[in-house]
């Protein structure tokens, strides 16, 4: 009976389950924990720079002063210790919020998951931009929806192919990461936001704008969020579905990120939530509001955005000296990613495959596109790359470079 | 526009989002904040009971000596270290599973909900018990799946009716509460338990063996758990996904459960795991995992379950003392729950209405039930009742029966 069941066990998974492949990035990822190899693949912040004395500070202050309810259920939408200063934090940010319309979420990942859950039915269409955030996709995918790529990248929006999008598609959502996006770096400029905006209102799309990066700025002036265009310009409140984290700026060990949707779909994300996991860790909660209350964010967002300026430019210098032809680079004002492209059609995961064995990788940008990838195109992290790593990392790169051009010739 | 858009807002949530109604327990359970209320609604574990001393200690420790890891991203199959202290708690119990094969999840809610996105397409069928978990029955229609009752109570299970289901229907999951379930506190006994495991071997179904409860015995014997007996008497090792959580013997707040799925299908449910939350909170899972290596959990287990026992005598005493022909009760082995029947047809969300004004509350059973309700049923929780608490909670539920048969009589 034990052989029956084995070989028919892979029949009863879920038809999307059974199409749904591991994620290519999660397996390239194993390879970073060999001695010795320098990475340029991750997404996550400096281990360095996070701020583990404010956070201990915090967990203790957690710990003592909420005895009773640190460790106990909580409500499903967060504790509003929590939602208060997310709130006043939004409000700075020209994000008017009022806390009983936050709902706090286990990262930035399941405020995601729980949109494409109170939205989503099989066979409903989102616009992505392409490339985009790779994670984004899966979980459209696991709603059974069917994602519709627009430009969004320096070449700007084709609004023309958008219209014509909608024009055959019944689209619910449109999905997109305006501030120094994954994996692209681009930031999405005023103009063609409103322009967005004004298309969604016409259109009846709902915008879904994951805002992860969005305080880490190096250079330029911040860009209003979609949320503040379509209430200050628009004086609509039912367009944008705001969400963010603290995985980039706090500490993603925390799992804790927010989303603010308009107020009358507030209540059906709650319920969404509440059958995924309850609520969030309580402790967690406690954790990142009184680390928020204890003032020591801003302070350390200016300390990240000076690191990551500096490794960002670093990382940049060593390309411009090291690989001056091979790599054309999209600089970004923020967040954690060089995008480029090889020159002369270099094949990234021919170039990966070299660059493993010289102790160096990064994510070949294909794994980012919904239709046709570009295979050339790369993402590279400066975020755990520290100056004094940048030459060699790069020096290495330009011999996996090296040696995939003199494979491709030999063949 | 922005009235326009409001005026459509309702119509753009997908239709399972449109038709889930807000759990009616949750919408109860604000009333328990009223000052000098006596809750016999919630299930939770008593706020005095929970092990503060030692979980702060844990706390501690998995700040200091895990500074690198505690706040930075996380395995989404959960961290070693605490696989490995769940895997040798299973084996004591019987149930053999490798640190490899457990995931962690943040709650046993969640386990729920990634088996059933692995597992279920829309329009596949579900065996649940009636009356069963609410909880699980909103993931499964979250799923879009059928659920299809049993009964499995304390009348025993009708396997006549359970072969004349699967004749009729594609059924891919079998859901149950073994141990002192939620609501009815009943245990399955062993033979069958032998017959179930039995039954979804030769029907090819899945059985998801709920257990939250189980470390909470206050009489009797362990029975073998479904899994132990799949793998045991059936040499069968691809039929249950086993499940459980902290929540009830550790703490809720950590959110964090586990989930022991058939090896073949490990790699899936991590994956639908990944799209859902990346993964559980790392400070949770350290705390955790240095809470049970700490020793604690045992003599907490012990003290819990000494407490639990008298907590839920002392209700009983006080039901049939000012009760003693107005409630039948069912006397559960363990767990959190009595249940019970209001004598002559009472219809328990009338008496439930009496009870709130005179500053006591349950759950009336109705809401446990997928198909024919019982409304004479309610689910009343002796966890939080100190036994000095009991004799005046049941004196106002008295009073609610009393003033409820009036109103009856009146009308």
């Amino acid at each position: 009976m034990s052989s029956r069941s084995t070989s028919s066990s892979e029949s009863i998974l879920s038809r999307r389950m059974q199409t749904m492949s591991s994620s290519a990035i999660r397996d390239l990822l194993r390879h970073s924990k060999i001695p010795g190899m320098i990475s340029l693949a991750g997404g996550i912040p400096a281990p360095d720079l996070i701020d583990t004395e404010g956070l201990e500070a915090a967990t203790f202050r957690a710990v003592e002063s909420a005895r009773n309810t640190t460790y106990q259920y909580g409500l499903t939408e967060g504790e509003m210790f929590l939602r208060e200063e997310i709130a006043s934090r939004m409000v700075a940010q020209g994000i008017s919020a009022e806390p009983d319309h936050i709902l706090v979420t286990s990262g930035s990942q399941q405020a995601l998951d729980i949109v494409a859950r109170a939205f989503l039915d099989e066979g409903d269409s989102v616009l992505v931009e392409e490339p985009t955030y790779l994670a984004a996709l899966q979980v459209f995918d696991m709603a059974g929806a069917q994602t519709l790529v627009f430009q969004g990248d320096q070449y700007g929006i084709d609004f023309t192919r958008l219209e014509s999008l909608v024009a055959n598609n019944r689209i619910k959502l449109m999905y997109l990461v305006p501030n120094f996006s994954n994996p692209t770096g681009t930031t999405l400029p005023l103009p063609e936001r409103t322009k967005l905006v004004e298309f969604a209102i016409r259109h009846d799309i709902m915008i879904v704008e994951d805002d992860p990066y969005g305080d880490l700025r190096y250079d330029g002036e911040h860009v209003a969020s979609l949320f503040e265009i379509a209430e200050q310009s628009f004086n609509s409140k039912n367009r944008v579905i705001y969400i963010s984290s603290f995985s980039k700026t706090v500490a993603p060990g925390l799992r804790l990120g927010w989303c603010i949707p308009p107020e009358s779909y507030f209540h059906s994300l709650c319920r969404a939530k509440q059958s995924m996991d309850l609520h969030s860790s309580t402790l967690s909660q406690y954790i990142a509001g009184y680390y928020l209350k204890s003032g020591r964010l801003d302070g350390r967002l200016q300390l990240l955005k000076k690191a990551y300026k500096c490794r960002r430019d670093a990382l940049i210098k060593a390309i411009s000296e090291h690989l001056p032809d091979a790599l054309e680079l999209n600089v970004p004002d923020g967040g954690m990613f060089l995008w480029g492209r090889f020159a002369n059609g270099l094949d990234a995961s021919l170039v990966l495959q070299q660059a493993l064995s010289h102790h160096v990788m990064f994510v070949p940008g294909k794994y980012f596109y919904c239709e046709i990838p570009d295979l050339s195109s790369v993402r590279l992290s400066f975020s755990t790359i520290t100056p004094s790593l940048a030459d060699e990392a790069v020096k290495r790169l330009a011999i996996a470079i090296q040696r995939t051009e003199q494979r491709e010739t030999q063949e």
